[in-house]
């Protein structure tokens, strides 16, 4: 039947971890979707107790991502989840993805794609080979008013573009919260297990990703400066680049997660030769115009309002009843779960569905990973190239 | 099993609906619920189709919610539906709810409760006749925001209360769209099916719910003015009034549909003797502290801030990634669902589950309504009383 | 000489007072207006170090205003002083303003214009006789962002008028800080000097005020409530008001000085079939304006931007370059003073010149504090209609 | 006689000039200057119709600036200028400053403080030499706000300073105005009026002033990039740097004059390792603290508030009642003022009255030019240490 819900399962995301429940609730938001199965934890007990808190029958939490490929293969097709959503550390993406895609599993998977550039490429194609569907959780590219952004650059309304400024301000870790353990600073600072870069990684992988999402253009080359402002840290918690497009475009990207005091505030504008816009998550649902001739302008988001077909496709409530981080999220879930369902319906899926960031993003977002630690931690060269 | 899913069934709520898809998506998210059964629609056809579209067999798909009632019975107890979500116009509140109670099912209903107080005392005897539990959709009490100014205020951060200020203006009633069709304005602009009141039904009781909610103050009397200010409405679209409540507080309520290029910009101010507070639904993570003695402070909504335990119970986010409209929503789903999981347990719920609007909440709403009506379009008394 | 400067006076303005120092600063920005003389404190020391550190000579200084008109006057010509500021407490406004006009002398006086409404109309009547000027420091008509509202609403941009609300919340009488001394907080609440309202009369009427100026609409009839919340305080410190206005507009007033924790947060909106408006004076320059059919549009204020020659001619910078307080002050002394010296001339002051708050408007705030305090601490009528 | 008034003369700033009316402005403001002469145009006619209209008595209005000093010298010391403000294009800085310093008449300069470094070197010495006084019109450094940063900062209320973000996006460059005259944008993009740099010698300068102002930390090297985003233009009008400051502190520098749409956006950003600062000069009158375990403060600028002694000491009015760009400048002039008097009067300035950008901000100003245009334009380094 066309319109059966889709199958999920998970790795990672058991009752201690922070985006394990945004994932789960994005997902299930739509009703396109059941949770059938997973791996939640590395502890079995965690695993086990939260798989029931999520209604999920004992012989469907398992106790290992490995065995729950196995014996998920073995059920009736009509059964079997149809895709996984991977929220573990990062060292813990590509194996989990790579099983799954080779025995014809979806993966959703959390940002940065992998580990290291080389896990990512291989993820690349191995997707190209299985023709399978792999969503990356660039959450801000999942806002309406970004979307409206995109479209509104790619139909010329601000003409060619010159500035732009992306900016990801947190402070968090401020201090070495890392140390006092039971809390999500641990994986991230700890190179192996997070990777390269820290800060970098975590956030800056955002702002750059937002910036080529919108613009449509690539970052061609960079200037960066990594730093770790707090002692003893092994990973950059701080990081700035100024950044050149393809096309002409400059771009200036600042992320930090000592901003101390900052919560998430992600912001993005841009100025082209007709006009400017400005967007930040934390009202992420106003989107305002600037222009050399008339007033500024601030686009409510709804769907009662000023926004392109594009947009509003991702739009849920009228202006003024706020959407936010959940439905951001449930952008890119309910964008891949239209995708994998119109595939198997043997349907070529519509712009609007493939709107979610995919492996390639994954790829380019590994590369910029590269490119900005290559830069940023050394002082003889200006511009370094971008590292495919 | 204690912690088997809750089965909700819908009448109302079909794909050519506003607020229908909001409960739905509300009451899912939390993946402690199940949609299995309803009455989408006044017409077969939209109802069978917008069951389908949501996952519902065909045979749980009904064309009158009297029968669903009906059919719904004669399924085993592990099958049947547990609550009834009723997401009609105000005129199809009561017979549906009425139903429900008398074979046991709770019930959540959208606002205001009931077309007359009549009805709106029907219920509330049924309710307590049979202990089962009916919830409210006044959403705004559903911000972490709004529950931390209750808790401070319960505590005396603000000392004795004096002034308040309640805000709704929207502007989308500002032309007389009703007659266009094919809007949510029709059935709110027709006396027969929204009631004694328009704007002031549908709007001005959120405001006074938020007002009542927040402070832990009933109004006792009030000085309304409602005014229809686009021709030939036969409803108000616009109300002011101000309050008098038990221990001394005085209020200003604002309420208007005819507020052009508002969107929903619901706004609460209070000042006591010794601080104020300010919150913005259009911005519903800040918290405003105002003082005396000390700087303004903004407490950023998140799991991670400022926030005590009762509102701390309804955040699912760090600072800085916006909660917004399904999350307060969600949050009175899941306070019912843990009240109504808790009851079948045979435990009492505790006062964070307690803590949605119930049927007494409804009956005050109904008052509130008759009580704005009386008094504001008459001019020859100042303060009317509270009408019980 | 066309040109030359005009010689002012003061009566009040020592450098114990607050307001004294705003007119002193907002008349002289401009160059065209001298400090000559005055009585700047009923403490003949005080005046005399005042008076000396405003560079004042000494036998310009005097001992009281009395002395200061009649010494003045034997003056030559080129010398004697051309207008007074009186910035006294309320009681002390008619005496020497109508010393002032009755010896050729104009008058710039702040709100309320007097005591009472009789002396008020003695102003009036004696302003109609001498043909002098008199200005009353209304001072938030003296933005340009508000006097773009005035001209907008004028030439139709918002259709017919349909509903205001006008706020002015302060904090700073939520303690009883008048029993401290050492403030300005002593006069303004006790009923012999400052009247038969505090809040009402000394904030009250600048909401009034702005309403009537931006709308040029009159209110005639209202419904109010004054309250007083500071236990012992013998006036008003707190007050709301239902307004009709002549042509169908509906307001809503709001005043207190117990609005713990705000500064100065006078605000105005104003909607209109059409379209609607926003300004707050604690961020004046920018103005929102508002339509059921585009994007909210907000215009910084400056003279490179988008708005009409009314307003421009009382703009000093360029957008982005905030003016404020001061300026608005001094664009009231700036007209005046154009206005005094186009009649001077012999010359017809154009609209622009005369666009400063008036006899007029000094009569109808006295108006205004009769009718509210005749509504206001009353129950037994709704709606009280204005008070000639 | 210890109180007179200081007397003014002016280079610049007739009636087709920007910058002139603003000095004026915020010269007069205080009472404590009269303005007595000057030379406002290059071209006779506007020089006097200028000064005429400046209220100054034909004599004493000049030709040229060297005629103007000459015959000033002649005067009585009892009336000849105190000191002089030069308004003019940067190339006419240098010689009527130098001008008036060898003739014992202080200086006001607008920024940057010349064409030249070794102009700003020599004025820097003359300075040294003749014991007079020259202030800078870095106009930001007189908001009140600011000034509470810096002395929040120098008594330790960030701890170590980290991270520091300034920015200035302009949008009035987006076009190239120049070339239709009539405007500002004429020397400032003409490199033999303007100097080495456009858009960084313009406001680039603001920018970096500011940082160095309020942390007390200096610059040591930087990276920058400097852009011509406009065709034809021959000198930036765009630019971003790395800043490192001695004591470890980072920075990111942004200015933009095709930034389209933005007004006048200057903001400074502060993080140190206990806490942050934020201040945006379109809203002058908030400050913004940022913390790690407690609430967001905003301090509201005011007479009244909690503000410490040394920006206290610049305020003019309680909070609420905006002080704005005119009154910053004031600042300036008014330390300038009271400096003068003082060493007049043969005492010591304090602290607080020597607070006004002075010679040596001038010359590190333009080493700031020469650094950002040393590795702005150039490719092969990375890191540029600051220009002596």
């Amino acid at each position: 039947m066309v319109n059966k819900k889709l199958r999920m399962g998970m790795v990672g995301g058991g009752s201690d971890a922070f985006i394990g429940a945004i994932h789960r609730r994005a997902a299930l938001m739509e009703n396109d979707i059941d949770l059938v199965c997973g791996c939640f934890s590395i502890d079995p007990e965690i695993s086990l107790s939260s798989g029931r808190s999520y209604h999920i029958s004992d012989n469907r939490i398992y106790k290992t991502y490995k065995e729950m490929f196995e014996k998920e293969a073995l059920l009736p097709e009509s059964e079997r989840m149809d895709f996984v959503t991977i929220v573990t550390p990062n060292h813990y993406h590509f194996e989990p993805a790579m099983m799954a895609l080779e025995r014809g599993i979806h993966v959703v998977l959390d940002k940065p794609m992998t580990f290291s550039l080389e896990e990512a490429k291989l993820l690349q194609k191995k997707v190209e080979e299985t023709g399978l569907v792999l969503a990356l959780a660039h959450v801000y590219s999942g806002y309406p008013a970004v979307k409206e952004m995109k479209a509104r650059i790619a139909r010329g309304d601000l003409g060619k573009l010159r500035r732009l400024y992306v900016e990801y301000p947190q402070g968090w870790l401020a201090e070495r919260i890392e140390l006092q353990g039971g809390n999500n600073a641990g994986w991230r600072t700890d190179p192996k297990q997070t990777g390269k870069a820290g800060c970098i990684g975590d956030i800056g992988t955002h702002a750059w990703h937002l910036s080529e999402y919108v613009t449509g253009q690539k970052v061609i080359e960079l200037c960066a400066e990594l730093s770790t402002f707090v002692p003893g840290r092994p990973v950059d918690d701080d990081g700035v680049a100024l950044l050149h497009y393809e096309g002409g475009l400059k771009g200036v990207l600042i992320a930090s997660q000592i901003a101390i005091g900052e919560p998430n505030n992600i912001k993005l504008r841009i100025y082209g030769e007709k006009g400017g816009m400005e967007w930040r998550q934390q009202d992420p649902n106003y989107l305002i115009l600037k222009w050399g001739n008339r007033p500024r302008e601030i686009i409510d988001v709804g769907n009662n309002t000023f926004l392109g077909d594009f947009a509003l496709w991702n739009v849920r409530t009228p202006a003024g009843h706020p959407e936010g981080f959940f439905e951001a999220f449930a952008n890119i879930y309910r964008n891949f779960t239209k995708t994998v369902m119109a595939l198997r319906n043997g349907e070529q899926p519509t712009e609007s569905m493939l709107d979610f960031p995919n492996v390639y993003d994954g790829v380019r977002g590994m590369q910029f990973i590269e490119t900005m630690v290559e830069s940023g931690w050394k002082n003889d060269k200006k511009w370094q190239p971008w590292i495919e």
